[in-house]
């Protein structure tokens, strides 16, 4: 009965693509409109990003920022102030020209991004060095017009948080861009189960208008990069366009220093990419909204369903707990379960009652437990963490076999020929080999990772002097 | 020195809606940026905001409800498949146009409200009457095009949530309206210290392509009336244009019974115009983001900010508190926080100290308590509940001193030339009467309550047979 279920959804070696389309309709996380390339979030899929975004908040407001709203439209010519900026998002907004029957005498962007109105709310209330630091964040919903589209990876509209900070110095917008970067790199890792690898974009990947940013790239089970999150150093490049200034304790007038950084939804399909397998999601333990879900075989039998209502009540003490106490048959919610990636299913029938036991099940590695009743407690917060560990061990090990050295143009493309997957190579900075290197292996720079290591003296791809060595993949 | 600073702000019996502006700014809640109509909520307002939508959403959550997102666009054939809706809210949308540099073959709407999409993606979801009830929510930001604008009352674009139900029964949806309705009276009157009259809106009134609204109407210190919150039984007409259907038990197709219910960034200003003062924004304890401000008194003196700290330490386990321990001087904080409406004010210096004890200044009636410092814990929970008991009492009390009974068109017009208010009147149910009152008084109907009395027999504008009672009154 399980396999004919597994069927419903395509292999994930078949066709990985089908297999991720399949899993989050099947696993119920989203639904199609009649509004291109948009997504319904269903209660499932939500309730992930409610567990995130509750995570998240708290480490953002743990760190000293403050939570704001801005509008969500903005005037085209306030979009124009910064040159750089405009330029990256201009061909991606969709534009507001009619409210109700009147056309508009200036056009609306839908936000793509908020810098520049922060940037104006900002020259409004920033004056004095005692204004400072300003260490805003939003939460929302923002549009960039893509063509192409899949739920949670790219979408038209997508849910994120945006942080948006002042610094009175360069060193401290710098010490904010890398402070942000570990919050998501924590996120990432301790919560998602997903290693990270953290460096810096190269300047043709970097934020329009930034002057750097950093970032934390994960990898898929496909062997496909995912860029996870991204923490922008601004310098004082959209200050200067917006004129904000503060005095500083001599008197003088000064330049502000910004960073923003942003989290999507995106970081659901990453969870999905890294975790799942051919029977359907696996959710990390801390990042599920279930975490245990009760399943009663024979629950028509006397004192089963009172028996797992009790345990219900009990474990909701310590974990987060369901119980399906429906008429569909256990088969049915074995699979609905699994599919859904529910870290431990408890079954229990009229003879665990008996034998004074019940069964823990793990998703991770379908492992059965037969756990007496006096220890389900213990069982369960060990397993729990047991399986975090296991899944993100399982991620790391995955990244570690997929991670090649190429030291030439040949090694590099023909490890990609074979299987994607991150190539670490070295680069001497300059866009032509990195333009070169795309149009010949399809793998963009992913970061020039913090921890570096000199695999050669020279580009992989010029044999020039090498500056660094650079992550590559093909990416999501 | 507070007597300079209250100046900053205009008298309220001076100028009602100069005050609500001052107090918003001045109480750092918005500022404007260049999108006409939108506002930036700023941290504080924002804050106020996240403590009425965790509350809201704990409700929500307990009576069975789950969260979903819906995509921010509506193609303009979708808005216009239920008839009524589409003439109600075609006016007020803002259309896109145009994606990148490219104009769509069909315009999209901004959402200005969610029903038709929940409709599309029910009729995907719902087949059998195993799939009812849906108990649907949404957190978002919608847009109406609105003409004139006022932060927080009625914006370009806001806040809110949109609860959205599908049922087998009529009944049920009937059931599920009041239950929402109920949700919304409890959390204006036992968190926000607002109290609500509960009744259903005319027909005129409803909203549009319900079969009923029932409201929750809440009267402002300048006697305007605000409807603070609304919930719609739609029967099954949205059902039928969108072909909603489930088989029943017995194999029947029927179609669904829905509901929709909406809470706004609205409240807050109901919450600052029924609470507020000409010394600016009082907020009720359980609304509170900070509950408790603990302002040293010269806190140069050795050991007045150790002292401090040690009393936020303590009483940040019983309450939300904070301590200003910068160095601006105590009366400009005591102004502040006078300003920005925190219940308690904690003032300790170093005679206080000596003499064992603190000051503790009600912001609602300006009474200092001295208080021994064994007894700051008991003191502090019996004020919050004090203060929160006394807004809604001194709220309560306006609003029955603004509410006058007419049994005639003069009375109705004299009481209404002396002061605004809630009028009672006897309403025969004509739409031409509800549109007579409204032209000659500038009072709208605000609801049918459900507790009726019977003032006369006659209709107060025409004199023929009453079918009910009616509140009346001017309205934001």
């Amino acid at each position: 009965m399980q396999k004919d279920f597994v069927r419903e959804i395509t292999a994930m070696d078949e066709d990985f693509a089908q297999w991720y389309t399949d899993v989050v309709k099947k696993a119920d996380l989203v639904d199609y409109s009649s509004v291109r390339g948009s997504m319904i979030i269903r209660p499932y899929g939500y309730a992930l990003w409610e567990m995130i975004k509750d995570e998240l908040d708290t480490q953002i407001k743990k760190t000293g920022h403050q939570n704001v709203y801005m509008p969500l439209f903005i005037p085209e010519s306030l979009l124009q102030r910064e040159k750089d900026h405009i330029e990256g998002f201009a061909p991606e907004v969709a534009w507001v020209t009619h409210g109700g029957s009147e056309e508009l005498t200036e056009r609306l962007c839908v936000r793509p991004t908020s810098e520049v109105l922060f940037c104006e709310h900002y020259k409004n209330i920033i004056h004095s060095y005692r204004d400072l630091p300003k260490l805003y964040n939003q939460w929302g919903n923002v549009v960039r017009w893509e063509k192409t589209t899949r739920p949670f990876l790219r979408t038209l509209e997508f849910l994120w948080q945006e942080g948006h900070t002042c610094h009175a110095t360069d060193e401290e917008a710098h010490e904010e861009t890398t402070k942000m970067l570990n919050v998501y790199g924590d996120l990432l890792e301790n919560i998602l189960a997903i290693p990270v690898i953290k460096g810096q974009k190269t300047e043709k990947e970097k934020f329009a208008g930034a002057k750097f940013t950093y970032t934390v790239e994960s990898l898929m089970h496909d062997g496909k990069a995912l860029q996870s999150g991204t923490s922008h150093h601004f310098g004082d490049g959209f200050a200067k366009a917006f004129g904000i200034q503060y005095t500083d304790k001599e008197g003088k007038l000064q330049y502000v220093h910004q960073t923003s950084w942003g989290l999507t939804t995106r970081v659901i399909g990453a969870m999905i990419m890294v975790h799942g397998d051919d029977r359907g999601l696996v959710i990390p333990p801390k990042a599920a909204p279930i975490q245990v879900m009760i399943v009663p075989v024979a629950q028509h039998k006397e004192g089963v369903l009172d028996f797992a209502y009790d345990l219900k009540e009990t474990i909701s003490t310590y974990a987060r707990v369901d119980l399906d106490a429906s008429d569909k048959k256990p088969g049915w919610k074995f699979n609905e379960y699994e599919m859904k990636g529910i870290p431990i299913r408890l079954e229990v029938g009229p003879k665990d009652i008996e034998k004074g036991q019940v069964v823990l099940a793990r998703r991770d590695t379908g492992e059965k437990i037969f756990t007496p009743i006096e220890d389900i407690e213990s069982a369960i917060i060990k397993l729990l963490d047991e399986i975090q560990h296991n899944l993100y061990q399982k991620a790391l090990q995955l990244r570690e076999e997929k991670t090649t050295k190429a030291i030439n143009m040949k090694e590099f493309k023909e490890t990609l020929e074979k299987r994607s997957g991150f190539i670490k190579a070295m680069w001497c900075g300059d866009l032509e080999c990195e333009e070169k290197i795309k149009e010949e292996t399809g793998a963009t720079s992913r970061c020039i990772p913090f921890e570096q290591e000199e695999i050669t003296k020279e580009c992989v791809c010029c044999g020039k002097k090498a500056e660094s060595m650079v992550y590559w993949a093909k990416a999501y």
